[in-house]
């Protein structure tokens, strides 16, 4: 992976954020300077995958809205697989994104760069959720512990929790104390276990849906996300209504889209908190986590994470099905709309459209 | 140590709590039935310790008021130490008590009971603090961390931390986590490097003292604690006057004592933070932290910690010179008035008493 995927990647992370993840801005800055120094990152299948070697999905851990504005040195991903390989007492063979979205998307870049480890085309959410626990990995029965953490700066935990609650609780203290967000590796699990955990195919995705969107206009953009993401437009229109409130570091809100031209009778309201979890219009739920709801603004083109949105923006609300892994029973329970406790049932994507007609 | 010994230790150690350190009544509940299934526990004197073997102190982190009402299982002394020989890769030599004071120094003779592991005759305090960071092996040098934390319900960490500034904050956070206490064992050091910075003989002096208050008066007590400890009695009286609240799982505030009798026009204020850190009276400073404030009930001649203090006690107040490692400047830097917020020198004791002679 060159610095020119790498930009695509950066756009693709935008989309996959759903809203959440943190600005990929900063990850770019990094992995295009580590990429700079140390060569372009090796980026492995997992059909190719050593089986004895271990996978390490990292990523950052806390408050994205710190991490928008904490530099990183670069070192954490060495830290991490330094405790990683000494707990498990085997060499890591490749790293893997915990989430494809927003910042997430792009730190392991950097770390893979600076470790000289591959990076798997693969990652644990095939989007963002905020809460670490929402990990494919944890649907085939691999615990998220040992979880190792690190500021980069010092400071680092190991982690060896009773199970996933208390991980992902474990954690997210730690994250706090760190000043809000840190580096963390979880999950982690031989090539072989691997191979029916991860969501195949993530970081290709991403860049493939990154150069998609490699056009000027917001049609020929649109289009591009359409294509590569088999998404659906829900609305063009302008924001005339936002609500958002901290609530421990999840920026917890809804805003209102009024449509614009023929459609400015319809309004779509988004609920969110970090990422967009819920499109509602007229008390129907059109689309719903873990499906992907996306706002793109209509000046740019560009994906705005829930924290940059702002009253009066022209936008496109977009949503895109989830990998299938999130589709199934104990999918939904971890990261369908009642598990951000939302009481409605998952509506498919497009199945609404279907009931109108 | 047997049984004897222990019910001695904890009236020993709830004087050597100066107020705070949580309630030695449940450890030594735990104490005695360890004993009773595995038998005495060994005392070692810091002479004899085996150079190569790893000393660790261990005790409770967190909040002393929670520790008061939560049931250890026991097993977490286990747990500490074999994480704390996987980390040092050397065995563990002999257990010790992070602080003499409260229940910290009942929990490592449990964990000593069912590690089978001798008992260090000495602590890292030779009293309580309630912040973790107050260790005599600071004062020589040895690093807090690594930092192995338990709840002994299948959640442990390992802190490995910049300094020990960031190790304290990130336990205290990890323990709040954990419910707000947990097991932590800390400042691991070898045999001969625990020689020159540990405590020696705390236990061995928390024996005596409890033994020499083992008589029916409260007179008797008094005096068996004035000659083991070399105590001044600072008054005996009523509490009249009681403040308290709790602030990040610390009781902060302060009581005044009215003197009985022929001290019936004197007042002694006492300032608390768990622990009794300042004595004053008439604007002078009589006793002042790292030496320490007991305050006994009169009508059972029991100490009575800060948190179980009430309007109209009979009580007496003891002070007593902590060992000298803390009258050091270092030892005042981090155990003196100043480093509580009071913004007073230390005055030695009985200095007030030459001045107003």
């Amino acid at each position: 992976m060159d610095a020119s995927k790498v930009r695509a990647l950066a756009r693709g992370c935008a989309v996959l954020g759903s809203g959440g993840g943190g600005d990929p801005g900063l990850g770019l800055a990094m992995a295009l300077l580590a990429i700079a120094e140390q060569g372009p990152v090796d980026v492995v299948d997992v059909a190719a995958l050593d089986a004895g070697r271990l996978v390490m999905p990292c990523g950052m851990v806390g408050a994205p809205s710190v991490a928008d504005e904490r530099m990183w040195n670069g070192a954490e991903g060495n830290i991490l697989r330094d405790v990683v390989e000494r707990v498990h007492d085997r060499p890591v063979g490749a790293l893997m994104c915990v989430g494809i979205g927003g910042a997430n998307g792009l730190l392991p870049v950097t770390w893979a760069a600076r470790t000289g480890l591959p990076l798997l085309d693969a990652d644990g959410m095939g989007r963002t959720f905020s809460r670490l626990g929402r990990q494919a990995m944890s649907l085939a029965g691999v615990p998220m512990s040992p979880v190792v953490l690190t500021d980069g700066c010092g400071n680092t935990l190991l982690l060896d929790a009773a199970d996933d609650a208390w991980a992902e609780h474990l954690a997210e203290g730690a994250a706090a104390r760190l000043g809000g967000v840190c580096a963390g590796a979880l999950c982690c699990m031989s090539g072989e276990r691997a191979r029916g955990a991860v969501i195949p195919g993530s970081l290709s995705l991403a860049v493939r849906l990154g150069e998609a969107m490699g056009t000027a206009s917001i049609a020929g953009r649109l289009a591009g996300i359409r294509e590569a993401l088999d998404a659906v437009v829900l609305i063009q229109g302008t924001v005339v209504d936002l609500e958002r409130q901290a609530e421990a570091g999840v920026a917890r809100g809804s805003l209102t889209i009024r449509g614009s031209r023929r459609d400015a009778r319809r309004q779509l309201r988004l609920e969110l908190q970090s990422e967009f979890l819920l499109a509602i219009e007229d008390g129907v739920v059109c689309a719903a986590a873990p499906d992907l709801i996306c706002v793109l603004a209509l000046d740019t083109g560009e994906p705005i994470s829930s924290e940059r949105l702002r009253y009066g923006q022209a936008v496109a609300v977009i949503a895109a099905p989830a990998p299938p892994v999130w589709h199934g029973g104990p999918g939904l329970q971890l990261a369908g709309p009642r598990a951000f406790g939302y009481d409605v049932d998952h509506t498919p994507l497009g199945a609404e459209a279907a009931g109108h007609a």
